[in-house]
């Protein structure tokens, strides 16, 4: 066999990941079979077989692939100084995510936020798909625990919440925008920090020490 | 015929509602027959048909019924003064939803989330369904701009904030907490609360006329 490069290497491997992100967001996991793949990549079943064994492990890459991206681009935030806040890191994380993950449906739409409900919904029924989501997630929440630790360190939020309920609130953010997405059509990361931007502006109404309650009648 | 009351065809159709959102919980939408609903809520074809066509049928009264309901809700507190915080509507919104939309899995877990997912699922290749969710879904997100409108009119947000913006956001967060708990597990409302309560907290750390930068150190 030729000696090949391990950039052909990556980019096969990316070319393939990418044809299987199409399919799977066109049709769910379950409707798609390693024949749709191999058709959709315009290779052989050798040259994909040597990469991937099957549609598990396929699904398996992307979903790793996918979380271990956004935890290292939290991590990274988690280490600036002031930290990015919320409505800047969600916008930042779709312009992120279009960049990482960008194969186009037929249609010219964004394969991605498809891809996340069909992944989601084959989760419920596969439970080493599952056991795997959980276990990345769980790394995203963390990193972004990390980020909600630096506001209340630099005073930029009260250091009577919780970070993880913090973190987590953050996370439905872009998983519900992600649903919007797939439902609704594009939605520009100006409008996703916008909506952000508006909650950051409030005063709490309710009682307690901290309220800021504000009457501009 | 025997003459019914309204009492029991309210009870019936409710029956059969549940019953069919156990089995779409399950399985997905795809995966489930019309036997697989009548075995679950054990009534004759004939009992069943006369309420509903079909599956279609069924999955779009669910569709409906689910928002109009949360659309209700938020117009109800459009109309309180002050209007209930976001942190408070949001937990709100939990306890609405376990209240009227109670079915339960085999295994003690709440049917809803999943259930969602599964229509999310299934409206990406139906265009009917699609339709449908489209139209409700921007009926709820217009209650919750309105919500924020009062936010706006009240003094407890700034008013150069885009309403529809900030409604896709609080939107996002239920639908992410929703993602979260069907695929991690149950999520107290206190838990959606304090996330949000601390978003709240938060001071702009970015700049403009609005930043209120607070330094604790």
């Amino acid at each position: 066999m030729a000696r090949v490069s391990q950039e052909h290497l990556d980019a096969r491997r990316r070319q393939i990941l990418d044809g299987a992100a199409r399919c799977f967001a066109r049709n769910g996991f379950h409707a798609t079979s390693m024949q749709d793949v191999l058709k959709e990549v315009d290779l052989s079943a050798g040259a994909v077989y040597r990469y991937f064994s099957g549609k598990e492990e396929l699904i398996q890459a992307t979903v790793t692939e996918v979380l271990d991206s956004v935890q290292a681009m939290y991590e990274r935030a988690a280490l600036e100084s002031p930290p990015p806040a919320p409505d800047v890191l969600i916008a930042r994380t779709l312009t992120h995510m279009t960049r990482e993950q960008s194969p186009m449906l037929d249609n010219g739409e964004w394969a991605f936020p498809r891809l996340m409900i069909q992944v989601w919904s084959e989760t419920l029924r596969n439970e080493e798909l599952s056991a795997l989501l959980r276990e990345r997630f769980a790394k995203v929440r963390a990193a972004w625990a990390k980020v909600v630790v630096r506001y209340q360190e630099t005073g930029m939020m009260r250091d009577d919440s919780d970070p993880d309920a913090v973190a987590r609130t953050l996370m439905a953010v872009v998983q519900g925008f992600g649903v919007q997405y797939a439902l609704f059509g594009s939605i520009p990361p100006e409008t996703l920090q916008a909506g952000m931007r508006g909650l950051l502006s409030m005063r709490e109404a309710t009682g307690g020490a901290g309220n800021q309650s504000v009457k501009s009648g």
